[in-house]
C-alpha cells in the first residue's frame, strides 16, 4: 500500500507524540518535528508507511540516545496480557469453535499498538478484549483460513507488537505448531515485538521463533535479512498481524491473512471497512486456486 | 500566542483538507501538502499560528488560481445564519438578560469555523446554538464586559467568520452602536468574513465597518493596512471574536475582550479551558485599572 497524503500529517503527529513520549526535552521535540518534515518534502509516497515510520524511529532513538525508548512500556504491556491470558485460554477451549474465538483474540491484541495512537488505558485493552468475541465478524473467512491453514505446509506468522503477542500465543496453540515459524522484528522500533518479548512470554518454547532483520514497523522486504526472505519466500501461507504488515505485503502476490484491527481512516478505507472493526482478510491481490 | 510543534501536524492536515475542498485535482493537493511542509521546515514559531494560515491560504488560492475558494460556503452560512435570525433575535428580546444572551450566541456562531475543521454539519451548528443560552459559561466575565463597553469611547469588534458574523450582528444590536466600528478582513482566506458579507447581512446598514487590509486568518498587525492600525490604536476597547483573532492578539497589552468557542487542544490548554468552552475572557497581559 502506498502512503496516502493523509499520512504525511499523522507522520508528523505521530513524531511529536512518540518524541514527549521518550523524552522531557523540548528541543529533542522540536529536532524530531522539523527532521520529519524534513524527509517528508522528498517523500516518495510510492513507499509504504512504515519506511517513513521506520526513519523516523530511527531518528528518534538517534537523538534521545535510547536504542530501545518504548522497553519499558513493551515490558508493561507483556505483563498485562499475560495477566489476562488464563482466563483467555479457558475462554478459547469452552468457545463452540476454538479457533474462531482465537482469531477474535489475536485481532482484539492488535489494539496494543503504539504507532497509531501514542498511549493507551488499560482499560481500553480490557474493553476490546471482553467484547471481541462477540462483535460482528466475517465468518467466511474464518472458514477459508481454516481450510488455508489445513492445507499449508510451511506457514509464517508475523507478529506485530508486544503484549499483542500473547494474544498470537493464543491462536497459535489452535494452529498445527509443527508448521509454524513467528517472525518478529530484527530490531526495537516503536512497541513492536522483538525476540525479547518472545522469549518472555514463552512464546519461544512451543514454537521455532526468528526475527526478520529489520528495524521497520512492518515488513518491508528489502530491509530484512536474507535468511527471512528465504523463509517468507518458502511459507505457503502467511499470517500477518497488524497495520504496519498490512500496509508493507498488501500488494504481494502471496497466499496472506491479515489479521487486525483496523484503527486508522487510510487502513479502513483502503479494507474497505469502519475504524475499529475486527478484520480477518486474504490478500486481495493474491490468486486462490 | 507563539505556535506550538502541535499546530504543525494540524497545518498539514489542513492544507491538504483545503485544498480538497477547494480542488478535486490531486496533483494540487500533493503540490500543497509539500509546499506547507517546506515552509513548515524553517517556519518561525515565535511568530503565531495565523502567520502560517495565512502563507497556506495564499498558496492555495495560487495554485487554484481561484482568488475566493470559499466563497459559495461563505454565502451558505450567511444563509443558514440569517434563516435562524428572526427566532434568535426574539429569544434575546425576550432573555432576562439580553446582553448575556446576545454573547452566548454570538460565541456560538463561532462554531462555523473552516479553519480547525474542514466542514461543518448544519445540524451541528443548530445544536450549538440551541444549546448555548443553558450552557456553563462564566457570568462574571459577562459583567466586566458590560463595565467595559459602558466605559468605552470607541469600540472595535473584530468579526471573525461569514455566518458568525449574522451572530455577531445580534451582539452588535445590544451594545452602544454609536460607539462601535466592525473590522472584516481585507481579503478572502478560508471562510473569514469580508466587506461583502458584512454588507450581505446587513452589518453595514446598522453600523461602521471597515476591512482590515489583510488576508490573514487572524489580526497580524504587521500586515493590516495603517488605516486599520490606526483606528485600533485609537479604540480603548477591541471585543475580538474567534481562535485566529485570539492566537495573533492575546499577547497585547490592550483591552481585548476575546469571544470564541474554544475548538483545538492548544487553544484550550492556553486559555486553561476544555475543548468546547464558551469562552469570554479579558486579554491576560492588559493592565486593568
Amino acid at each position: 500500500m502506498k502512503t496516502y497524503l493523509d499520512c504525511i500529517s499523522c507522520f508528523v503527529r505521530q513524531g511529536l507524540d512518540s518524541a514527549r513520549l521518550v523524552s522531557d526535552d523540548e528541543q529533542i521535540h522540536e529536532q524530531v518535528v522539523r527532521q520529519v518534515l524534513r524527509l517528508a518534502v522528498n517523500l516518495d509516497i510510492s513507499q509504504t508507511p512504515p519506511a517513513m515510520g521506520q526513519q523516523i524511529h530511527r531518528l528518534i532513538r538517534e537523538l534521545t540516545g535510547n536504542e530501545d525508548p518504548y522497553r519499558q512500556m513493551k515490558q508493561r504491556f507483556n505483563r498485562l496480557a499475560t495477566d489476562m491470558c488464563d482466563e483467555l485460554e479457558d475462554r478459547v477451549a469452552m468457545a463452540e469453535d476454538p479457533l474462531e474465538a482465537a482469531v477474535r483474540l489475536a485481532i482484539a491484541g492488535n489494539i496494543i499498538d503504539l504507532g497509531v495512537k501514542t498511549s493507551i488505558a488499560e482499560s481500553a485493552i480490557e474493553e476490546v478484549v471482553r467484547n471481541c468475541l462477540t462483535a460482528e465478524f466475517d465468518g467466511q473467512q474464518v472458514e477459508a483460513f481454516r481450510d488455508s491453514v489445513d492445507q499449508a505446509e510451511k506457514i509464517l506468522y508475523l507478529a506485530d507488537n508486544a503484549g499483542e503477542i500473547v494474544f498470537d500465543r493464543l491462536l497459535i496453540e489452535q494452529l498445527p505448531r509443527e508448521k509454524i515459524t513467528v517472525a518478529v522484528r530484527g530490531n526495537p522500533v516503536i512497541n513492536d515485538a522483538t525476540m525479547d518479548d518472545a522469549k518472555f512470554i514463552g512464546l519461544t518454547d512451543i514454537v521455532e521463533v526468528i526475527d526478520n532483520g529489520s528495524d521497520a514497523p512492518g515488513t518491508i522486504l528489502e530491509t530484512c535479512s536474507q535468511s527471512f526472505r528465504d523463509r517468507f519466500e518458502d511459507a505457503d501461507l502467511v499470517i500477518a498481524k497488524g497495520q504496519g504488515n498490512y500496509e508493507t505485503l498488501s500488494d504481494l502476490d502471496k497466499n496472506i491473512f491479515f489479521v487486525l484491527k483496523a484503527k486508522c481512516p487510510v487502513i479502513a478505507e483502503h479494507i474497505g471497512c469502519e475504524i475499529g472493526d475486527m478484520i480477518l482478510c486474504r490478500n486481495p491481490s493474491v490468486k486462490v486456486n
